[in-house]
């Protein structure tokens, strides 16, 4: 058996079941090593890894275990090893969510439940989600499938980036320029951000953005830094936002004081929309790494500059 | 303007609606009456007419706004006429219905809301519907158009029919003969029943189709009959079933003495997984009404003998 050449070293607070499958998996000329010092590659927490980024000396590739690296972009912290992300796996489980929740509230899942437990049989009136409008911010690999997954239930997709042109394979019905955002957010029933927290997405959703709406049903499964949490609540009390379903947050866990919590439109998950379940986070590093041995490119490649 | 030809009648509690969307259509030579004599058309409700069919002496064709017209079969009823239903329009809802409940259940949405009314942020190991094996028992459009909407989210669906021959145009990925429900049930996560109330259909969820189960959801959509009530109960507190979702009764509304009301692992919602929308309705109502006219064969004919 040739030596071990790679040394990667797991850091995330589920080390010891990514260290199983990764074992098990036998990838060629790979050793998982506990030292600091070896390690030439990591698979890697973005958030545990920037705080711990600065003591590795060798690192040269770190596979992230999230799709989100904004952690990793900090002014503070090195640059010089190549960072890819996780993409693909995360699309499906964000359908989920956004789909999830849109079915429950247009077809009154919470009003039944109510009504059973006070043994009510009353039919309420309803509308299905064919023919609404959904607007999905970011046009990556994850608003692509979800605008995929919303066609099939009759919803028209579109799409926004800072291009203004679809993605490959794409799944929306139309994809416009974040300039044309007002126009296309006066028709939307839905709007869900998919977007990461760069410079440019930074309170992208403000006063101005929410002044667009129209009783929409408000999505944030991207990063909480996207939205003016001032602006949202007043765009809740006006009815610009009918209702608010945020994943994400600027701190997490959000505070004891935070007035998402108790507020009677907005529903408060604990960054869940998507989970990097480990099975499927490593299927993407074995991809990367007999590309990294063989020195090919690798895939999911993170632009420092871009921040995504 | 020709003399009118046809006259329709409007047997629905919905009458008003659907005369003003009806009167709006113009189609040619046909009166709206409210005439019971005169009447040669009816655009009925199956639970309705089923009281007061006799009454109409002249009637030739009956489109029934609903799905399930088992109301009608029964055998003191006439059947001199031709009997027509909706198909098309209900399997998006249904799909809503039904994924939307998955998606609810296997993502926690229920313990996310009562976390957050407590202010707690606690992450819960969930599954994805990735994988997950849908059993449809009925390869109608409703249970096809399911199969397609449940792919989207990475379902094996295996449809069971009577004949174990894949519908026109099948979105599922096998289709099995009612004779292999024990085999298919062993390996199921969900099972939806689509089924229409016939003698083949009365009680096929008994003690032994439960007995194949393991931990499933269970959707009745189609309609009550189906399902033996005091087998499900037992199924349901030997974990047969984990949890069972159901929209159809064999008498609706369910009695306040019904122990569906306040069982923990049963969801009652009052017959609203699919409606008649009018707009919808009128939209098969006239395509059959211009063939009708013609002298030419109508869509969605029901066969007396079968009872779908």
């Amino acid at each position: 058996m040739a030596e071990a050449t790679h040394k990667v070293k797991i850091v995330t607070k589920h080390e010891a079941e990514f260290t199983q499958l990764l074992s098990e998996m036998r990838l060629p000329g790979l050793e998982i090593t506990q030292s600091i010092s070896e390690a030439t590659i990591l698979l890697a927490s973005p958030s545990t890894l920037s705080k711990e980024l600065h003591l590795y000396p060798n690192v040269q590739w770190v596979q992230s275990v999230a799709a989100g690296v904004n952690q990793l972009m900090d002014d503070t912290l090195p640059k010089h090893y190549q960072l890819t992300n996780i993409k693909d796996i995360f699309g499906p489980q964000i359908a989920e969510y956004v789909l999830g929740y849109c079915i429950a509230r247009f077809r009154h899942f919470n009003e039944y439940q109510e009504q059973q437990a006070q043994k009510i049989w009353k039919p309420l009136e309803y509308q299905t989600l064919l023919d609404k409008k959904m607007v999905i911010l970011g046009t990556g690999s994850i608003g692509n499938h979800l605008a995929k997954a919303a066609s099939v239930f009759g919803f028209t997709t579109m799409g926004v980036n800072t291009k203004g042109i679809p993605p490959k394979n794409s799944e929306f019905d139309c994809v416009y320029h974040v300039d044309e955002l007002a126009r296309i957010l006066a028709n939307a029933d839905v709007v869900v951000s998919t977007l990461p927290s760069t410079n440019a997405t930074h309170q992208l959703l403000n006063a101005d953005f929410f002044e667009a709406c129209e009783q929409v049903l408000l999505f944030n499964v991207g990063r909480g830094e996207v939205i003016d949490t001032s602006a949202l609540l007043s765009a809740l009390s006006e009815g610009k936002v009918a209702h608010a379903y945020l994943d994400v947050f600027i701190n997490e866990p959000i505070s004891q004081e935070c007035p998402y919590w108790n507020h009677p439109d907005v529903t408060v998950t604990p960054h869940v929309a998507a989970y990097s379940f480990p099975k499927q986070v490593l299927e993407t590093f074995e991809k990367n790494y007999l590309k990294w041995i063989n020195d090919e490119p690798l895939v999911n490649v993170i632009d420092f500059q871009k921040g995504y």
